[in-house]
């Protein structure tokens, strides 16, 4: 049974394939699609004031490229073989140590990274 | 049954609420933490040749900033409270409608924007 | 008599070319720098409550990343062989004429676009 | 006698005081901003092949992208009151003494960084 992210990664591919663009999928080239796409969703929210909520329309445009942004993540993955979820929580896991509960409540100071 | 990335958001919001740190994360704020993880990741396929491979230690920087890329758009998904799997299919549906695969064929070009 | 932005251009292009670096500075990974140094530098920003100075350290990263964002920057425009300030005005020009003071006065929203 | 970037930096300033913008040009915003356009100019690049230029348009969109790149990061200076220029020379002197000439020939890998 794939999950959703594996049936999305299928979809993009096949997709890619039928229109033989492979040739453009490259590592870096889709590295550069995720960020401007990432840019595009920065613009949605550059001159929101403090707490100021997106409008409706705002909230389809940023839909929008959040789904730009996640097939571009997605496809990424897929062409560089890793498993995206897995590396969340590995990264999850390592945060859990940097950034004892205690030590850090209410800060958003950095913690020194974890010695290697 | 929840899906993986459900997963991922709930322990982040765990996370998140063990530190008391859900005052940082607005949405303005989180989009600002994918931008700059995505920087990171594009900044080691900068001087990449085309068609060089990542080496093995560029491939473990690659997976821990696609760890921090998806964990910080899962986070502001489950912030925003939309559906990331969702909308980027629509946007396949969408690109499907742009680029027929007969005309774009091996083509890089960009196509008109469907009349809304 | 050059100005301070070609004198800057000069002095980077011949430390590229003393380290036989011209075959990196394509503008394709050039763009890639600096969307990578913009990256670095919203990351120093993500955190900052509204209207939260930053510190003295922090803004000692900032100068570094405006630093490389500017180096970059001025790279990418030596080797298109594009003039950066006469293309700033010209967009300047045009913001003048989409955003009349009367009409835009205290407000974010986006214009228009101009006619072609 | 006043350089061109203070120029530029002048005249955006009287634009953003006539329309009482200065609300909105906080420096996480303008970071922002500056991301925003930097990913719009990633975008296009993303697709090109190793060596293909960009085309007649292409050029005129990357030149207006470099235009509004410019105009955010010298406002982005203005704001915060610091000297783009000589932070970037700032950069250079450190990378002259990280990148000695003879031993980065011709190589793209990262060298460690300065001791303090």
């Amino acid at each position: 049974m794939s999950t959703e992210i594996e049936e999305l990664a299928a979809r993009f591919r096949a997709f890619v394939e039928a229109r033989d663009w492979e040739q453009f999928h490259t590592p870096k080239n889709l590295v550069m699609a995720l960020a401007g796409e990432v840019g595009e969703l920065v613009a949605e929210f550059q001159w929101l004031a403090p707490g100021e909520p997106l409008d409706e329309a705002a909230m389809g445009r940023v839909r929008a490229e959040l789904g730009d942004v996640t097939g571009y993540l997605v496809r990424l993955a897929d062409v560089l073989g890793v498993d995206l979820i897995a590396d969340a929580h590995a990264k999850l896991d390592q945060s859990e140590k940097r950034y004892d509960a205690e030590s850090y409540r209410g800060s958003a100071r950095k913690a020194p990274p974890l010695p290697p």
